[in-house]
């Protein structure tokens, strides 16, 4: 989408051929390109977090395989690419599936054949996830529209975290249904909720509002409920990291507290996803799904910039406290309105998940 | 409560006779002390918020008038240092009430008589705000016990903002059930919402427990829910600026989503208030209760201290983005689980307050 006017991706090739992400740890502060011109340089980039968001974790991955590929095609050569690039952040589904996808399209070519179709698979891999979001987009845009139909004014629509152009390639999920409504002159104005510890609204989506030029205000993860309240939400568009066969929503902390003032306040709560996020295996999320543990310090401190333009880490508590940091939690799908995705907009029940998934639901 | 061991109030006389408060802008990265040694110095403490909580600022006030008092105890320094004081925060209804409450009982004396009355005046408002918060601490500890008395390991207690002793004399509102229950030996666990915007969670109440060396734990606003889904919180207990006759209470924003989650839980819900933030002729609270909208700049930066030990604040969001601030949300009384004043524990609704406050309910 557009940074101050101009399109971009968050990975592309330079007309030269040259891999360039933007540095997400530079943001909202600084927008800084950066040369991917290493297999090195890409395994730094994952995981020191200068990109993040599974499909761009599994793009970028991706392009680590083809730089690779360019320092040393050997069959030695590709097995260490992949096992630097799968050491950066072991636990990403996206980087495994990435990384064992170009393994097993490189390993039957000849070592001279490698860098061209690793780089092809990193490409099509990367148009592949902005195809599946603009589908998305263009699924969620009609309930948009259908919102703005009925009213007068913008859209307001509230959304969590990112799950937005900066976690994919293009568009984003939450977020591709908003694109879309801008770009057929839909009236929308987006609450971003800062969403703590790490900030992920204030510091990305807030800054991919701005970039585009989407009216917007940033507000606190406490807000969304009294907004509700008054009939400030018109509907709520979050992101996923992983759906269960039912329709329960594993997603940033948080998550479900809004999902509950949806529910309370008649709001539509929709989320957002491509369909490899369900995981077909599991049914009840809030039972079934170990939720991750983080570190205290991110709720004891918060980054920003301070009032010499320095970007820094300020404690927020005493010394003595310690933080608590569940990152994730799980909305039952009986607070879920519908699931967003590449082929519609699905009821979140096992049924209706079965019934658009035919081919990937287990019998 | 105790700091490090030892016992304080919010304001207190040392035995010469000097007025201190502690300097809760500097909390909790730094404990100051500051003398009140003029009228002037308590209207600065009350208008920078050196001293905030309605009832510590009805207690401030009074001594504002004592102090003026020593300074000119005519009827023109009586009339000038109401004005004065007045003007500090003039929507605060505990800062009207102390200083006509003041004024009507210093105006019939002789101006020699006045300083002394004034001063024991103050004293007694102190006295008066500790009993009260102490009898609510008394009705509210049972609940504590009750719970202790069914299950191993600690109780554990989530908590909103602040409404701890340092926005009271002492004992402070939801805080002082808790403080009784240390007292009675209780094993409690408090976690501690950190309280976006303005961090009074991370900033005060952290350091009240880690003062009186009450395990607890510093959470973002977003974890309660998934806490409370995995039985990791016995019970809510928060405070509240204003309750309405049918029990419906405005409290600092996210309250109302903490008390969705509690009831989606089965997690019992309690609100500790004395009785004159009853206000009994409102009954709709999310209808009736204006919201302030406070300055987005307290949602766009966070007050922390930095890695040189300078507290400051640091930007969070994009400079194009705008932050918008709501301070307060209601929450129905269909999600309370009770009120707990200093006369018992009374059912959120208006038959239910009524009966318990017979003498204060209209008829």
């Amino acid at each position: 989408m557009k940074v101050n006017g101009i399109p971009y991706r968050s990975i592309w090739t330079t007309p030269e051929g040259r891999v360039q992400i933007i540095d997400q740890t530079r943001l909202p502060h600084e927008f800084v390109i950066v040369d991917l011109a290493t297999m090195d340089q890409a395994a730094i980039a994952i995981r020191d977090m200068w990109v993040r968001g599974a499909p761009l974790i599994g793009a970028t991955a991706a392009w680590g395989m083809a730089l690779a590929m360019a320092e040393d095609a050997s069959d030695a050569g590709l097995a260490r690419a992949y096992d630097a690039l799968m050491a950066t952040r072991p636990t990403a589904v996206n980087l495994r599936w990435a990384l064992e996808d170009v393994r097993a399209r490189l390993a039957p070519l000849a070592p001279s054949a490698r860098q061209d179709a690793a780089s092809a698979r990193a490409a099509a891999i990367c148009d592949e996830d902005v195809e599946i979001n603009r589908r998305i987009g263009e699924q969620g845009v009609a309930l948009i529209e259908a919102i703005a139909a009925r009213k007068s004014g913008p859209v307001n629509i509230l959304t969590h975290c990112n799950a937005g152009w900066l976690a994919t390639v293009d568009w984003g999920t939450a977020t591709s249904p908003i694109y879309h409504a801008v770009e057929r002159g839909i009236d929308v104005h987006v609450w971003v909720d800062e969403t703590r510890p790490r900030n992920q609204g204030a510091h990305l989506t807030a800054w991919e509002m701005a970039g585009h030029g989407i009216p917007h205000h940033l507000i606190v993860d406490n807000a969304g409920g009294h907004l509700m309240q008054h009939g400030q939400v018109d509907m709520v568009i979050v992101g996923t990291d992983r759906t269960t066969a039912r329709g329960d929503v594993c997603n940033k902390i948080g998550t479900y507290l809004k999902a509950l003032a949806a529910h309370d306040n008649g709001v539509p709560f929709y989320v957002a996803l491509p369909s490899p996020t369900i995981d077909w295996r599991v049914q009840d999320g809030v039972r079934e799904i170990p939720i991750e543990e983080r570190s205290g310090d991110e709720v004891s401190f918060v980054q920003g910039r301070d009032a010499a333009g320095q970007v820094g880490m300020v404690r927020i508590s005493p010394d003595a406290t310690p933080g608590a940091n569940p990152a994730f939690d799980v909305t039952p799908a009986r607070l879920v309105t519908g699931l967003i995705t590449e082929r519609g907009v699905a009821p979140a029940t096992a049924a209706g998940l079965a019934a658009m998934f035919p081919d990937q639901a287990p019998l």
